[in-house]
């Protein structure tokens, strides 16, 4: 087989068969195909597309690469869940404890904070002393214990992804479903879990620009992960304006604890609920997971998994050093709140990483006190923005000033769960 | 301005200034942009294509990564000539001493064989003792005492082209009407004449497979010697079957002084013609290259050359080593000769390069001794293979068969200038 050929047939929009796609991978990965033969070939991938069969082979080949979690000593059905990424969005922190207290073993492996979008293992360190770096064999303990760990993916899993993903984000060919799709769910699938759900974030925070396209990756991902013999559904959630009212770490943990015991924004829970109910169905458990909120035993699981991971919750959660205000320069209603500027002006503050080796503030963040569809008059207060100086405060509080857009005429609230993805097809939610 | 940015617009289909693709050539050429980086631009650019101001801004960018000849010390108007490469294609040994005849002058820079079509330089090094690594004061020197000289690009010339061409033949993004014609346009710009003659072939053994691709490249072309400030000519010429009756570096050069005194055959002489007159025309020469042709005045320019540059014709041409006969299988007419499989067989006889460090054999070769359209008897000889053995002869012998297909009926010949393609439009020829 020669590479150049079948660079030369995805140029022209031909297709290749698995064989060859593991032709590519493996020699990509060998270091046989060198970068600039990869990257011409996944920029004829981005621009012609790829077959399900081809997705569906990328993903496999990319599995192949690296060691696969073996969960099978854990009884119970294990299901996983992940999120395409989005501004507050802490679901997991609510969904995942809440599946859990329902009888679900989760065994989630998470990434870090990606571009303006937060990561789910920066938030459970702001914990003090929980560690997400677990051992295997400490996982495992974990699972079997408390039916729940949240960890960082293993460096030896997926090794070809994380090879591509560099090479994508620095050739300009990381936004093609089919590669997307490949890099989620070959991560999805060497983490072991019998089922997994996806929530598949739309709108200006997030990757996917609109529902269609958030659809469509959906769609995509559901069908690899039920190709390679997991049971997959799909959420697609709503993220023109941040999830909930709290943006950054520490702030984000405070939330979702206040979810847990029923509090907080009601559109939270509903997410959080409408994905836990998604991960008990697929693992057959009849329990429902808004009483599992009711009871309190969501928080519980919770704060078990805290402790087992080393979390010392006495001590509280880390502040910012400073606080400052964001008020309205007019009256009348909360038309829009832009999640994307919100999660720009959050990454300033230190709540993620614009470089690798950047240092996070773990009590950064914003804290909206005006939603979407609340009156305000001039002065009034839209946000709290917290940071590590005053100035630091402020230039946050000047950045964030667009992402409030305030009408003269109150604005319609639209739902959150958008759709629901699964085998048999796209549904409307609700 | 940021690479990856540009790198996406092409990806999405949309379009550069002329600053933005001299900042990446230059960028590039400076070994500041990296291979993947280019080779996924080079991708975006074959499959979504370039207007005609990013072809000209391209090129004009690669002419300006290196030294550009000056020959406005030599009087008189200077027209080169390029072919974009035939099997047995030595048009230019041919015309441009009959337009150099009729008082054009004719600097011409040129490349190696390429594939498995021949080069002029590697024509012009079968005669003993010829050089074309002309420096440029002998180069010019010559222009001024005989009016024609046939070099060596120097390699300070568009050493752009020569990275960016390595890299698109390990990339499969070769074959790009935008990216072939400014590579090709670079050369000819920088090599200083005022005007262009471009022979653009078509067909099996051309790298335009067909007249309509061929004619959108002489298209291209025309228009970006013309931006650049040069008149710019192109016949569409037909390369289906060999040109002539030879192919083989020292055989071609013996059928071109043939043809310098009339003879071999006629459709050479035509094709030759066509061109030396288009250079005329360019020059505002009035004399006739078909007057040339017929006074012996060519075939003198020619010889003159070649002695310029070393050549001791006195000595006679190299012969190969050894023949072998291919012979008809059965009776009827030679309905076609594929000029790829020629071209490959005389590659495999020496005639080319498959490797850059591959010896040529001068000597070695094909003579066509049934021509398209010739009525056969089984046994008789239809080509003579020269070659270093008699195994190697025999090998170029079977490899040769498949080349000749004889049918039942006569074929009718096919005319071999195709279009004339010049700043108004594509005309018909003939």
């Amino acid at each position: 087989m020669e590479a150049l050929e079948l660079i030369a047939r995805k140029r022209d929009g031909g297709e290749h068969s698995g064989g060859e796609i593991a032709f590519l991978l493996d020699a990509y990965v060998a270091g046989k195909l060198p970068d600039y033969q990869m990257a011409a070939w996944l920029m004829a991938v981005c621009i012609r597309g790829m077959t399900r069969a081809e997705t569906l082979a990328l993903t496999q080949a990319m599995v192949a690469s690296g060691e696969v979690l073996d969960l099978s000593s854990i009884p119970g059905f294990k299901v996983d869940k992940h999120s395409t990424g989005g501004v507050g969005d802490k679901v997991t922190l609510i969904a995942a404890p809440l599946a859990a207290a329902c009888g679900v073993v989760v065994p989630k492996l998470s990434g870090r904070s990606l571009a303006h979008t937060g990561g789910t293992l920066d938030k459970l360190e702001s914990v003090p002393g929980v560690t997400v770096d677990l051992e295997p064999e400490r996982f495992l303990r974990q699972l079997r214990d408390i039916g729940i760990a949240i960890a960082a993916q293993s460096a030896r899993m997926v090794p070809a992804d994380k090879a591509i993903y560099a090479l994508r984000d620095a050739t300009a060919t990381v936004p093609s479903i089919p590669l997307i799709a490949a890099s989620v769910m070959s991560k999805k699938i060497a983490a072991g879990a019998d089922a997994i759900v996806l929530d598949v974030k739309a709108g200006r925070g997030a990757f996917m620009p609109d529902a269609e396209r958030a659809t469509a990756l959906a769609t995509e991902m559901v069908l690899i992960g039920e190709g390679a013999g997991r049971r997959t559904v799909a959420l697609v959630t709503a993220m023109d304006s941040p999830l909930g009212r709290c943006v950054g770490n520490a702030l984000e943990v405070e939330e979702s604890l206040a979810a847990l015991s029923g509090g907080g924004e009601a559109e939270l829970r509903e997410v959080a609920i409408a994905v836990a109910r998604e991960m008990c169905r697929l693992a057959g458990v009849p329990s429902d997971p808004a009483q599992a909120l009711t009871t309190g035993a969501g928080r519980d699981r919770f704060e078990r998994m805290l402790r087992a991971q080393g979390g010392r919750l006495e001590e509280g959660l880390p502040r910012a050093a400073a606080q400052a205000r964001l008020r309205a320069d007019r009256d009348g209603w909360v038309a829009r709140i832009d999640a994307l500027e919100v999660g720009l002006a959050c990454l300033e503050l230190g709540v993620g990483r614009t470089k690798k080796d950047d240092v996070i503030d773990p009590g950064a963040g914003v804290v909206i006190e005006a939603q979407v569809g609340v009156e305000v008059r001039t002065g009034d207060v839209l946000a709290i923005v917290h940071g590590r100086s005053g100035e630091v405060c402020e230039r946050g509080v000047a950045r964030l000033r667009t992402a409030w857009r305030i009408a003269s005429d109150p604005a319609r609230r639209s739902p959150h769960v958008l759709f629901r993805v699964d085998l048999a097809g796209v549904h409307s939610a609700g």
